[in-house]
């Protein structure tokens, strides 16, 4: 089975990320909660993960908030820093990770949602939508690149077309691990991230990262015992604490920091990406949504969307599948991305690539996929 | 080092779970996400442990929600169920994982707090306090038995003293894994468990468990992604897709349904615990606080707080420590239960056992706490 489902999950996983795990459930108490040893060495595992997570995206360690993943981190993120009367501006390119939270806001009566349309083929016209619709919003909830087509949105310019109490969040799913982020860049106040796609760590681990410099308050979502003001009430008011609530996925975490210690970016998925999207944008029968031919590397990260003629996206997919190929058919829980590439009511299918894809196994999907009448 | 610190988090686990959680690491795709051999093979280990869990706390498969650990599976339940104008009841024993959610809404003003007090010495005297205080209820949120001296507290007949309408939480972090937990039985609503204490299983994980008989509806706290009614900016309506938003913890599921099946009822621990209690309340240095030499077996999940006469609690969980016993002192994130007991001031020394434990470790303990002066 040859794997091009990576924008769900990345495969494989290295085998040192195992191999932690599976140290981490043998010698690991729970963290903060004793002073012996047990727990003392899921203390240090725990902090060892933050700082090297705080060194990637250019933050301190106690910005570093762990979370059972993206979805976890942006319901945080977004309930957490939401206050009354806001104005929240999103993209024609949301997952539901976004969407579904914001509208559950909506229904209370304690947001109002705006959106603009992306532009594939313009980051200025994209600007141009985001600059109209932007102007009396209290925050901004983007995603970095769409989990549909896989293109980059231009969030550094973004931030710089809103006033700074203007609360930024970015959901960063499918840009860690494929491009480099620095939060201080980039200028946004939270960053979610997941562990288990662009960066090749377990599910049920994700982190929401805090820019140092940003004095932005975030109230928890969930609240319970930290190990620390046991006699408190209320959850500590300091970072990481505040929003870490309950033990923490020691063995997850485990595994993400082993995950971390293989960390590089690729340029093999680039170039894959680039020979995909060239050869299927020739071919006839195929029709590429977003991606084309010319100029996309730079602006997609390795994630296709694409239609056979005649052919519904579940058949493809199922016949791929039966051909020996792991893709993804249908919505992709992001029905506002679909509308915006024009396949609402068809659905697409979906390549997505990782570190370990190679050209020959490029050149065997391109034979299967025209193979398929 | 011989570990007495179980209440926090269950050691050792068995080879079996890493070896489950290894396995699931390199097979598997992301749930429920698309329809190759992959995500098939996720979707599959994920519905095995639900049934698991089904089958042993007396449910539906569709009844057991997965949850980051009981602290989440809490809030969910606690948030998820609040209606305005709501009177909860907790007892004088709650750890901050319920303490502080309902903290935070009676802050909002969306609820109000009563508190009972739990009588250690008398389930009837329990009950009545119960019986006075929750007369204008519209919810119960309570531990099954205490994270700081052990006491069950008596749930069933609890119930029998409220209307059904009264919501009911059950928070069985303490119990789960071990006394057998029959939610029909018990008449509770919904039912909160970890994986990681006594199920033996990792840390990360945990489950919300809804009494198939129950009307009641869960709301929930975090929205995302589910694979499902994807066009859809509304979480689905059933269970359990309504409150698994994002993508699941499929390793920590994986060795959770592992340690479901290794896991047995352990006489040991409760023969262990008398004999402790036994001794330990034979001793003029030695205070117990909840348990006491007669009669204590069938009210005890086996977790002893103690203090060692003219020492305070840290001195004493440090010299164990370096006498090789891993135990836990301070207040175990539970205030009104240190409050109830009378340790607020003090702390205590908490000891808690696992099914791995044996009679001449207790030995061994007791000297070591005999040798302190």
């Amino acid at each position: 089975m040859i794997y091009f489902d990576n924008a769900a999950t990345a495969l494989p996983k290295a085998k040192s990320v195992a191999d932690a795990m599976k140290n981490a459930l043998e010698i690991c108490g729970n963290p903060g909660r004793s002073g012996h040893v047990y727990s003392m060495k899921s203390a240090e595992i725990i902090y060892e993960c933050r700082k090297k997570l705080a060194l990637m995206f250019n933050t301190r360690p106690e910005c570093v908030i762990f979370t059972s993943g993206a979805t976890e981190s942006l319901n945080i993120a977004i309930k957490g820093t939401n206050r009354p009367g806001g104005v929240t501006v999103v993209s024609s390119m949301e997952h539901n990770s976004v969407l579904r939270p914001l509208n559950s806001l909506r229904r209370l009566g304690e947001t109002v949602l705006r959106q603009f349309l992306v532009d594939v083929k313009s980051d200025a016209r994209t600007l141009d939508n985001f600059s109209t619709v932007s102007r009396s919003a209290t925050s901004v909830v983007i995603t970095h690149a769409s989990n549909v087509c896989g293109r980059i949105l231009p969030v550094r310019q973004m931030r710089s077309l809103v006033d700074n109490e203007v609360v930024f969040i970015l959901d960063a799913s499918q840009t860690a691990g494929h491009i480099p982020l620095d939060i201080i860049d980039l200028g946004v106040d939270i960053m979610c991230i997941p562990a288990h796609k662009g960066l090749c760590g377990p599910m049920g681990v994700g982190a929401l990262i805090i820019n140092p410099y940003s004095d932005i308050i975030i109230d928890s979502l969930i609240e319970g015992g930290t190990g620390t003001n046991s006699k408190s009430l209320d959850m500590p008011e300091y970072y990481p604490e505040r929003l870490e609530a309950g033990t923490l996925n020691v063995c997850g975490i485990a595994g993400f920091s082993a995950a971390l210690d293989e960390f590089d970016f690729c340029q093999s998925e680039k170039d894959i990406y680039s020979f995909l999207v060239n050869e299927m944008d020739n071919r006839v029968d195929i029709t590429l949504h977003g991606a084309h031919a010319e100029g996309s590397a730079e602006n997609y990260v390795p994630v296709i969307l694409f239609n056979k003629k005649r052919l519904d996206c579940e058949t493809v997919a199922s016949i791929l599948s039966e051909k020996g190929f792991a893709l993804r058919a249908g919505f992709h829980c992001a029905p506002h991305a679909h509308r915006t590439l024009g396949t609402f009511e068809t659905g697409g299918v979906r390549l997505s690539l990782g570190k370990v894809n190679t050209l020959d196994e490029a050149k065997l999907f391109l034979k299967a996929l025209d193979e398929i009448k």
